[in-house]
């Protein structure tokens, strides 16, 4: 999509470490109106595909699946990062492998929140190695729930995430695919 | 707001321990069209306060901000509680301790997403004691931003946070103050 590889472009910056910054638009500070452009690209795709609830992962996937699912009119879930007291109950679990924070991590979901009958898009801000991703797979998986579909902002598509899951036959939709960054802070799209 | 109390009545659990479950429509599963009339209440409050961003934290803040931040047409700013590989450069901290988690955390923000030419809107989704607030207080205060408001959806009234908060002279709209619960179920608006 255009309008997120020009946002990349004007406000992105690339640093060491293939790291590509975009806090100032879409993880840290958010601008809603971008954030409802991409709900709405992700709608155009999936508008027939019966979606029940929109998926994502807490923190930054939560502003993007709620802009998403205002167009859906179906519920968010998030799964959550760290066992909180107030959960009860049965849960989902996955354990998760963060680069970014350079440790494992479980997620959590509340059984009641998916079940066989959803059929489920899934939603996050970033696609690279794939690993919070795998994560909410396997919550669906055990939920007995269908994957109708991943919904991506920003995929890194010279790591092999979105390959791979290509590859097993999601339908992966990113809508920019970064396919080289050079520390000189140059991007290029697929 | 009735709508608010009239959901809690019918959706939100009383677990003891004085907790109140809401997290099938708040802060687990997300009901995007609730979050919605939350934001406009909060936009109906605070549209002549000249509010340049709506600060909050994460994780089930960023829906309430989100949906709050699309009625004032500025970006939502929200504190991290853990500190990113990928957060570089100057950066706000405050140490806040969670009752929900038992322990404390550090909150951190950007220096670039706040400022002294700020006007700025805190909201959550719970306010009880109070803690994770008075840390984006801290946080505004080292930015030198104005508070002109704080927006909160569920209070619990019988704690001292909105009460100390109102004595110093904030601005606190909760749409719904719970008074009292009570282990089999009830619960009290004020």
């Amino acid at each position: 999509m255009k309008f997120l590889e020009d946002r990349i472009m004007k406000d992105g910056q690339v640093r060491p470490g293939n790291i590509l910054k975009v806090d100032s638009f879409l993880n840290h500070q958010l601008d809603v109106e971008l954030l409802d452009e991409v709900g709405r690209a992700f709608y155009e795709k999936y508008k027939e595909a019966g979606i029940t609830r929109i998926l994502t992962i807490e923190a930054s996937g939560i502003a993007i699946a709620c802009m998403t699912a205002q167009y859906f009119h179906v519920p968010v879930v998030f799964a959550k990062k760290a066992k909180s007291r107030n959960i009860d109950g049965d849960v989902y679990t996955s354990v998760v492998h963060s680069f970014t924070y350079g440790k494992d991590y479980t997620i959590t979901l509340s059984k009641k929140f998916l079940g066989p009958e959803d059929k489920v898009l899934l939603v996050d801000d970033f696609l690279a190695v794939g690993k919070a991703m795998r994560g909410m797979l396997d919550v669906c998986s055990q939920a007995g729930a269908r994957v109708a579909g991943i919904g991506i902002a920003i995929e890194k598509g010279f790591q092999e995430g979105g390959r791979i899951l290509r590859s097993e036959g999601y339908d992966v939709t990113s809508l920019a695919i970064v396919d080289k960054m050079t520390d000189d802070g140059q991007i290029w799209f697929r």
